[in-house]
């Protein structure tokens, strides 16, 4: 056997990548380009289009007619071709936050063939990038300890199920034989147990925020709110079906029900502080309703709820013994007040009234709770600054 | 308050996807679809487009010209447009397989608008789906008891940083205190810690060999072989920077060396066996070179190898220590021949030779090896495989 041999696999290994480049026409585009004084530039390479669009949450909102009336949806803005069939936007100065956008090509929406970074949010997959500075460097992945994010099985006796969620264990815990406290954090309807890791930056922000001293090091246990599914799309027995947007059973009571299976698995499988004062729930939108509908049926188990942009009242179809005797629990939850009742929404969301008219009852009873009024809707933006400005509250006692 | 509000935040929620369903004027197209006798049928909704192309791994390869030579690139297949602007192909009758595909518009490679699971291969993003049947099904997600799979940083005192890998860990860890045996599993170049989990399907491997009994409940170790990087592309402190075809330093004997480092952490942090008859390390490609090279350099640390489509020998500028004494180390390595030595290839890749090479030397030597000759080349195909016939034959002793 000769002693050296050029080993060629390395270059033949990428062998089949750069041959469907060339076979499917591309020079290499740079998109998105984000320039020294934070305005971006997009890029598609389409030298036969005749008109290329971009929309996303960094341009202006447009009103548009939706099956259900006049609403505000992502900006579009016109892309223009350059000599070598290169269209290109740039916007202008963006501030710091995580952006989403697609192409429209000829009518066609389609992902930046340039760039891998996707999201999925219900049904859509979007592009992603980041803007740098002010709180959205909580979002940034650091140079710090970094927890463990970790895709757990737990099983529901009240459903008859094992069920998908997302766990975050602080840097550390693996080593270590100290226990935490646990805040339970829930998604909105048509997101799931993946939804606050990814769309949410979760985990990067309780990373960067415990680096920091500013929050406690704690357990974050991301569940999955459609009890109709055990996990998120693609990762069940369902294999690789679509994405359903109208699940049934998400506010029917069945997942408050089976809440307690959950905090249940955690505390017998993680260094958990199995008390009230040292749990949290969460939510945003249905995962508000679920919180707020969880802490009220069980008001021994959470000293800390955040209400972010959430649903407060059930249809008036609801028959679940969870929705019954609404004053009554609240009281009871109240009589024994917990620490931090926390109430965040936008000024221009359509649960804005809803969430008004909650605080009205809270003032009317005397039970104490704390409010943040932002700008904006409904919209991942105020929920993911929601959890930076709620975390730090948590288990200071 | 009203006892009773009826709750349109429930359709209002999804309003934001549908209007942008809406305003990017698609129909609900159902793309890709399998029907009972296992041929597909691919749909896009183009009505303005001239030509649209179906390309992907169930189609037949062809031989293209590419920057290195003719080489065998996805088949194409024309899709044709009915009268309702929906461009259509239908595949024969597929074996059992996950495949992966993408369409291109008027010359544009794009993913399936009405397919939202994409997997990336190094710089690329697919389309995949899965027919069922065979060893495929070891592919699926079914209804058995399911593993933990954790994103996990370790430390590294030989390179200075900490480094990202996934781990894998059997249904019933966190409960018990039972120690598992572990395997190392090893991508290949551009691959990185997310490659064996998803691309490879190995998690749901591990869940459904474990629970029909034909494996021994294990520990996987899914490290990041690109020493450059701390983990994949989006998951560092580099942010959404654009994956690097050819990142340096992969075989170079850096990754090698620090290996002890990742052995050591998990022996510190997870309850191993830990010793070498617990031991086992294999990989795809170069991560096939690295369990070579690791598994000589340290023959006290690993009874099982496989070597799936393995590069051999380092290039001849290699100047590390870890590539010095090649033959002595074989000869170490095996004068306490572990358990398991496991080569497998397919008779189409390129790297066929170097193996037939490299298995000359070993029968000379009188080193016992098992060899498994596959069809087909250098693909995930054969490496999901080769996974499902490797874990079998793993600390049965």
């Amino acid at each position: 056997m000769k002693k050296l041999i050029l080993f060629t696999g390395v270059v033949l290994t990428v062998l089949n990548c750069n041959a469907q480049q060339a076979l499917w026409g591309g020079s290499q585009i740079v998109s998105p380009e984000t320039h020294p004084d934070k305005s971006v530039t997009f890029r598609m390479y389409a030298p036969e289009a005749e008109s290329v669009l971009v929309t996303g949450d960094f341009l202006a909102p447009q009103l548009a007619d939706t099956p259900y009336g006049k609403a505000e949806v992502p900006g579009v803005a016109d892309m223009v071709k350059d000599p070598n069939g290169v269209w290109e936007f740039t916007s202008e100065a963006l501030s710091p936050e995580l952006y989403s956008y697609t192409f429209i090509v000829d009518g066609i929406r389609m992902t930046d063939p340039s760039n891998v970074f996707q999201l999925r949010d219900i049904a859509s997959l979007t592009n992603v990038f980041l803007i740098d500075g002010d709180y959205a460097d909580y979002y940034r992945i650091n140079d710090v300890p970094h927890g463990t994010v970790s895709k757990v099985w737990y099983d529901s006796p009240t459903i008859g199920t094992d069920r998908r969620m997302t766990v975050y264990t602080p840097a550390g815990y693996e080593k270590g034989d100290r226990r935490y406290p646990v805040l339970y954090l829930l998604h909105g309807m048509g997101g799931d147990e993946n939804a606050w890791a990814e769309l949410g930056r979760a985990t990067q922000v309780l990373d960067n925020m415990i680096a920091r001293g500013e929050v406690e090091p704690m357990i974050v246990v991301m569940t999955n709110g459609n009890i109709a599914m055990e996990g998120a799309p693609g990762e069940t027995s369902l294999g690789f079906a679509p994405p359903t947007i109208n699940l049934p059973n998400t506010m029917d009571g069945t997942f408050e029900k089976h809440f307690p299976d959950a905090v249940k698995y955690m505390d017998s499988n993680y260094r958990t502080i199995a008390d009230k004062e040292h749990r949290a729930i969460a939510g945003l939108s249905m995962g508000g309703f679920h919180s707020l509908h969880i802490s009220k049926q069980y008001p021994d188990m959470f000293d800390y709820i955040g209400l972010f942009s959430s649903a407060i009242k059930p249809g008036k179809d609801s028959v679940s013994e969870i929705y019954a005797d609404y004053d009554g629990k609240l009281e009871k939850q109240f009589a024994d007040a917990p620490q931090l009742y926390w109430i965040a929404i936008g000024n221009k969301d359509f649960l804005y009234d809803a969430n008004k008219e909650y605080r009205q009852y809270l003032d009317e009873h005397g039970y104490k709770y704390v409010y943040r009024e932002s700008p904006d809707g409904h919209i991942w933006k105020n929920w993911r600054i929601y959890l930076t400005e709620f975390l730090p509250q948590l288990f200071k006692d």
